[in-house]
């Protein structure tokens, strides 16, 4: 028994159950057609579960989405929006975002309080309510199963994304079929626990929604929350999981069966967290950020944090040039106690650092290294068994061009 | 009595009884006769005290300085270098600090172990000590108390800085003149806890050197440990302040004496923390971040250093973009438990947030103000007593071009 993974999947409905339209509402207010509003629906109840931003500032629709989640009733689906964040609007936000969850329910003749409701955008704009909820109407008599309309509502969720995120992984168990799909955005503002970023995962596994949320917060642990692009965390970041049972497979009979569906949500999760990176605003490097031999956990990822998010390293990746001093001066002033001299470093299998003696002749091959889209930085402390991936982009002329204004 | 403040001094020879010399080593090997060291001598004995970096990557000329001053002899100067940090250089950049330190000592004819060494420039790389204990050598049959030569002086510890920071304080106590006169180098890797930045201090006050290591950590705290450019900390940091007693008066004798000596070594600082953020690498804005009304300094400090390190606010600055709303999310990811409906936001006098609520009227003086070379960001979160002043600068694509090789 074995995950079948794609990761150019249609989306959300690759899972029995569940269609989806989007629609555009020119929630910018630019006059554009842009896809800009998702409704996700499945007429069976799901049960559901939500990983959200430990920004203090959380936006009006992750305080709905938290409020519907701990009722614990069924959920019918998310009604997702891009172009404007609903982010510090206050009392009108908090109004207008249980609108669009209301909005979805009545126009899909759903129960009160079985939508979800996500947006991400510009923070501190108010909501242009009327075309949003007449885009919701719209959606409610347009829902499709179709692999065509599933990656239009993967666009419409996207901001400053060059391209959709969708993948799907499959198992089988006992003659049938369970089926993981999502779809998720993000591109900048993308650090620790989430940034603006929206991941949706639907599943027709049937699971109630305390193993739901177990699932997808030991996912979520070292994949969403293991990139940065730019280390800033967005007041939006959302990441639900729904599961409405099609497939018949009850995930707490068999543990064989829940280890299959772990294994295929941290697939999916991990394939989107890459897909974000990798999409990161106008990045030209990927780098995964390997921490081994800290003296715990949390030292290993404050040494990678700081190195993926130190300017002077992610100005270096985007010049090619591997200046490994940069490397370890940030790792020093994560401020864990490393000891400079028992410092092994490479750039992928090249070592830079033995004991922290530098190995220089290695140089022609290390500058071969980082002229690759992607390469491994791998630090070793031999201080303990802590260790941490991270994934980083580079920091490029592009985004501070792309993000000096909006 | 009052102080008497210059911004454009000469630098240390301002000060009696000390003299300088600048030359050209060729330290980073390009063949070009940039002077990159330089010697600060006193005839006569100092006291010292010095503040360093917290990283746990220290350059050996740290390590050699802390020993010395941990010793407490009398220091007659300091041998410093731009061009190579002499850091994660092993053993052998220990000799080499030790040596330059030596070297000095020997050249000038003073005591074993009274020279302070710094160096500053690209981690990684040996130093090319021959060149550099030749340059030792001249420069001590050159030292000059010359405006010219102070001058010259502060221009050969700069790297990627654009012009020499010195400046001046004096005050009169009972008829004789107490000086106390610095010089700086500093433009990136500058955040917390003083990133690579050097600077100097000299004063003919009689003092122990318990007295100032108090003083220039209470002036260090809220001016070179309160800026950020890049939020990078540096392997070499150092500000030192060394005291010979030429003015004959003795800041142990009368409170208010001591008391203008301390205002003197504040106003010092603070004049150099900020031409340190004004000739940050390639800004083009100095942004003031007050905070105030958080729950205490800690979290006031905290919610600073997120705004004036986050790369879209500082993209924004670039932009000249009132963009408030990432303002606020940067506040919220400092997690210090803020409270969104209680913010008031301002740039300079004008409000962006009244108790949370947005004063889009005024718009078109936001725009105004951020378009300034310099201004300022007040937060209050009507929490508690917490303040913390942040200087800051804005992140250019100049900033990311210039850092992206070496």
């Amino acid at each position: 028994m074995s995950i079948v993974f794609t990761d150019d999947s249609p989306g959300l409905t690759d899972v029995k159950g569940f269609a989806v339209a989007a629609i555009a509402c020119d929630i910018r207010e630019k006059g554009t057609d842009r896809l800009d509003l998702a409704l996700i629906c499945s007429k069976t109840p799901c049960t559901a579960a939500g990983v959200f931003t430990l920004n203090d500032v959380k936006a009006a629709p992750v305080r709905v989405c938290t409020e519907i989640l701990d009722a614990g009733m069924p959920v019918h689906g998310i009604v997702a929006n891009s172009g404007n964040a609903n982010a510090c609007t206050g009392a009108q936000g908090l109004c207008d975002a249980k609108a669009m969850a209301e909005g979805a329910a009545k126009a899909t003749k759903l129960p009160h309080n079985s939508f979800l409701v996500c947006s991400t955008g510009r923070i501190g704009r108010a909501m242009p309510m009327p075309r949003i909820l007449t885009g919701i109407e719209q959606a409610a008599t347009a829902l499709l199963s179709t692999p065509a309309e599933g990656q239009r509502a993967a666009e419409a969720i996207l901001t400053s994304d060059t391209r959709p995120k969708t993948c799907t992984a499959r198992f089988e168990w006992e003659g049938r079929t369970v089926t993981v799909a999502a779809m998720a955005k993000g591109a900048g503002m993308i650090q620790p626990n989430m940034a603006t970023m929206l991941a949706f995962l639907c599943t027709d596994a049937a699971a109630p929604a305390a193993l739901l949320r177990d699932l997808l917060s030991a996912a979520n642990k070292h994949t969403f929350n293991a990139i940065t692009v730019d280390g800033d965390m967005s007041t939006n970041d959302t990441v639900l999981l729904l599961a409405n049972g099609a497939s018949g497979v009850d995930m707490t009979q068999a543990p064989a069966a829940r280890a299959l569906f772990a294994q295929a949500i941290g697939k999916v999760c991990q394939c989107l967290a890459e897909k974000i990176v990798g999409d990161g605003e106008k990045i030209t490097k990927v780098v995964t950020i390997d921490v081994n031999g800290a003296k715990d956990q949390a030292a290993a990822e404050k040494i990678a944090r700081a190195i993926g998010n130190s300017l002077l390293v992610k100005s270096s990746w985007y010049g090619e040039d591997p200046n490994w001093g940069r490397l370890v001066d940030a790792a020093g002033y994560a401020r864990t106690g490393l000891d400079e001299e028992k410092l092994d470093l490479a750039y992928d299998e090249s070592p830079v650092l033995l004991k922290g003696v530098a190995q220089d002749k290695n140089l022609p091959r290390w500058k071969e290294i980082v002229k690759q889209p992607r390469f491994g930085i791998h630090l070793n402390l031999h201080q303990g068994s802590g260790t941490y991936r991270l994934l980083a982009s580079d920091l490029t002329e592009g985004y501070v061009n792309y993000n000096k204004s909006e």
